[in-house]
């Protein structure tokens, strides 16, 4: 059903042909995991929700992928932290561009920042470096929903907090992230929604969970899970 | 390049969209896998070839992945068992048919058959049981690069020796492949096209091959692989 469904997108111009195939590379890990939300992807997605609440402006910044496979869990997270939502493309194209955004539109998205940026994300080049001063550029907090590599390291070199969600532990994205989250987006925007709702006005319990995350532990509790689940299946 | 060349071949009618998600879970298991040949990969391409060598009527089945990933390798590797070479897609019309056909001859290849079905795989349903009486129907021993789970299970059951090439060590056609090779399809077909030359005529390394070979334990050592290949993205 996901797979019709993003499908579907490509006619539809959110999803790119490439965009497909990392749709893939995402599944066979996902499968790996047993396709459900692993021990140390709940904690990240915990700590998660500890920063999008105690941030200044927290982003939700969301590319093509992440908008077909999850606009509705995407913007019930911006509303209930809240938090800004903006649109940033790989393979941007003003057509493109026009298309994420009204389909995050017609799923009831408020405002959506991307259409006209007035900044750069130092260290990338081309159009992948755009963004906008109220949103991306200023935000101390950003979600990053199945980034490539190098702009979340960018993000990190500028002393943001890095949340990202990619289903592969060992990714740059993941390796770079403040707080990696290795879970399907679907899952883990549900799990952040009932953890800011868990958190919230619980000052104590959000600067527990921010102080006593490890990322690259996080990430080694995955690959133990992933080889569990790899060897569990001579069993 | 692959990538680009994929969505190329969407274009052009010789891989479906689906097949992009495909590509990209075979993707992330080459990645676990260093993207180079492992050990008991090599194995399974030898005994592979020796399968070939000693068939009585060979096949190598084709659909659209394999046809746009590897056309010169399948090709050549047809040419020196020599082997039939067997359109089979799982979306199947006749437009796409006469795409990765037309793309297998522009690349070289002789007879090309399943243009015209006269027999079909018992176990299967609509057009995925399609075949030729020629080809698939009486083979002894085919290759199935990049299969699903239900076709390489109801080929196994004709009784035919079945030999897969799939990245993941676990997914239903390696499980069920009398020889589950697991390597990407450009390196799979080179090494057997040598291990070919090597067995040919060697009747006794030939059945050596073939008896001493254990897929359970291939797919196995595939997996400890995999795992130590994750545990050391972290040192």
């Amino acid at each position: 059903m996901t797979r019709e469904l993003l499908v579907e997108m490509v006619g539809r111009g959110v999803v790119t042909p490439t965009g497909l195939i990392s749709q893939g590379r995402g599944e066979a890990y996902d499968y790996l995991m047993g396709e459900r939300t692993i021990a140390p992807a709940e904690e990240a997605e915990r700590t998660a929700a500890a920063h999008l609440l105690d941030a200044r402006n927290p982003v939700i910044c969301i590319n093509g992928n992440a908008a077909a496979l999850d606009a509705p869990g995407l913007i019930a997270l911006a509303k209930a932290v809240p938090a800004r939502i903006e649109v940033n493309l790989f393979h941007r194209t003003p057509e493109r561009m026009e298309a994420v955004i009204s389909h995050l539109e017609s799923e009831g998205a408020g405002e959506v920042l991307g259409r006209e940026p007035d900044e750069r994300i130092p260290g990338l080049e081309h159009d992948r470096a755009l963004c906008t001063r109220e949103g991306i550029w200023s935000s101390d907090v950003i979600l990053v929903p199945i980034e490539d590599g190098d702009r979340a390291e960018a993000l990190v070199a500028m002393g943001k907090t890095v949340i990202s969600i990619d289903l592969n532990p060992l990714s740059r994205t993941s390796r770079a992230a403040s707080v990696p989250i290795c879970d399907e987006i679907s899952r883990a925007t549900a799990n952040m929604l009932r953890f800011v709702g868990e958190l919230r006005g619980d000052g104590q319990s959000i600067i527990k969970a921010k102080e006593s995350f490890s990322p690259a532990e996080c990430r080694r509790r995955t690959v133990d899970a992933i080889c569990d689940s790899l060897r569990a299946g001579f069993e």
